[in-house]
């Protein structure tokens, strides 16, 4: 099979990757940041996330921001939503396109949030049908498709009827992602293989994590499986590479410096990306996570 | 093509890595970390270089590292000796294996041995008869396979006559090294078609630097090439993952972790591979180079 021509990078650093930093930023900064990432030519970012800020305080104040953001023409700015009142947060800040997430184990589930994984998807029912009259797109994700920290190694069988429900609820896209970052190119591959008997390649995103140092052989090993969708993090937002066990998210620009190696388009200018992952990264006072723009500000 | 069932990893921490490393570590630190490279089960290990302490500081001693290591049979046990004189000083260490080093460049060449390509290549001559009468193994590198500091990006067509000189002058391995970093998986995969024209794949090795992120996504595309013998530091030794400019030294676990997931067998050890690289580690007071090892730390 031959790689894509064209990925889309779904940008995460606002709301996957703060989320996970340690200290909140203002919002001015997040607004300064999701800015400087459209002006990098990013077609999607998910700018925040819908939930209590008693649960996750990092993520206080994304109406304020999705209020704050320019919002340029054919850009996706997206939010996460878990529950209906998320949700009609969201709408009420004017968000298009929110994502809702399940786990592919129950252990993770569980004690993520604190339900099954079949309730899980139940308790979408009710976004999805207000999405629809809303006319807001709902993205889907799957956790710990390639490894769970409560059960170990999970199978792609495991992980294909999760997307498949998601994508049967209505869920036009479905990234599944290596939560804890265990998984290697070989099983990636097989994820795809299995999970794309069940919801077409064209719908399926990977979304990996550099815990093992193995995402961008992953990213590697999905676009060989025909995937053209990545979720990835400026700077590495979400997993500062100094931290003790970080999750990790990948850095965008090591994926889009992999993907310009390669000849695929993206939109996205690199020298304005490794600015605002610099420009992030300064502002929470740490070393960038991405090793592109290490190697670069060393010139 | 299926990829290789086992792999040798050529372990050059000791030599690549140290001798990069800002601080220089005694003959027994050394001598510790080949012992446990050994202990570990490693196959393969480039213990020191014969070059004046003049102009390497890092590698002085290397006669008593190789006096004081417990050498197990079956592992090969090999030393850099870019002269004839420092040949003469490995043979009289009682080193059975050595290495030289050319340039895929005419101007990385000229600037760092100080002569054109096809000089340095001659100078080998009396090396390569020396090695012959003594009955020593010599292994070749060439550098800046894939960029060149000085010349920009590097064509394959560039690298296969180098590499075929070395292989016809009696190197019995050539590995060829992405020492700044900058390739990316399909122009590794090009490489490799393009110099196994010349070199047969059995006798090819990848050398990859991990400065912009690649190195792994470079190894995963080289096994798809059938290549089957990658170099890598333990613990990333040569490439402080905290120093700006560093040259990044791929991490030895980080491979290793990949190979396994592959299942490619390797008769190395993890466990006891990460404990050999968090001791040099702490030895060089700073933090590991390795995900893998950074990760299992976490735990």
């Amino acid at each position: 099979m031959s790689l894509p021509r064209k990925v889309r990078l779904v940008e995460v650093g606002p709301r996957d990757g703060l989320q996970n930093e340690a200290q909140p930023i203002s919002v001015a900064d997040k607004v300064r940041l999701v800015d400087d990432l459209t002006d990098a030519g990013v077609g999607y970012i998910e700018v925040g996330s819908f939930v209590s800020p008693k649960w996750v305080p990092q993520m206080a104040g994304s109406a304020e921001v999705f209020a704050g953001i320019r919002q340029r023409a054919g850009v996706t700015y997206a939010a996460l939503a878990p529950n209906l009142r998320g949700f009609e947060d969201a709408v009420a800040a004017g968000v298009k396109e929110v994502a809702v997430f399940a786990a592919a184990t129950e252990a993770f589930s569980q004690r993520n949030i604190n339900c099954s994984v079949s309730e899980s998807l139940m308790r979408f029912e009710p976004i999805m049908d207000a999405a629809r009259s809303h006319g807001v797109r709902v993205r889907g994700y799957v956790s710990c498709v390639l490894g769970c920290p409560y059960e170990g190694t999970v199978k792609a069988e495991q992980v294909a009827p999760v997307a498949r429900a998601l994508h049967d609820m209505g869920c036009y896209e479905v990234s599944l992602g290596d939560t804890i970052g265990t998984g290697t190119a070989g099983d990636t591959r097989r994820l795809f293989e299995v999970v794309s008997a069940q919801v077409p390649r064209e719908q399926l995103a990977g979304h990996f994590h550099d815990t093992y140092g193995q995402a961008l052989a992953n990213v590697y090993a999905s676009l060989m499986e025909g995937i053209a969708v990545f979720d990835s993090s400026v700077a590495g937002l979400g997993g500062c590479p100094y931290a003790k066990g970080a999750t990790g998210n990948i850095a965008t620009e090591d994926v889009l410096y992999l993907l310009q190696g390669l000849g695929i388009d993206t939109g996205i200018d690199l020298d304005k990306l490794v600015d605002a992952g610099l420009r992030i990264s300064e502002v929470l006072g740490r070393a960038t996570g991405s090793r592109v723009a290490r190697a670069r500000s060393a010139r």
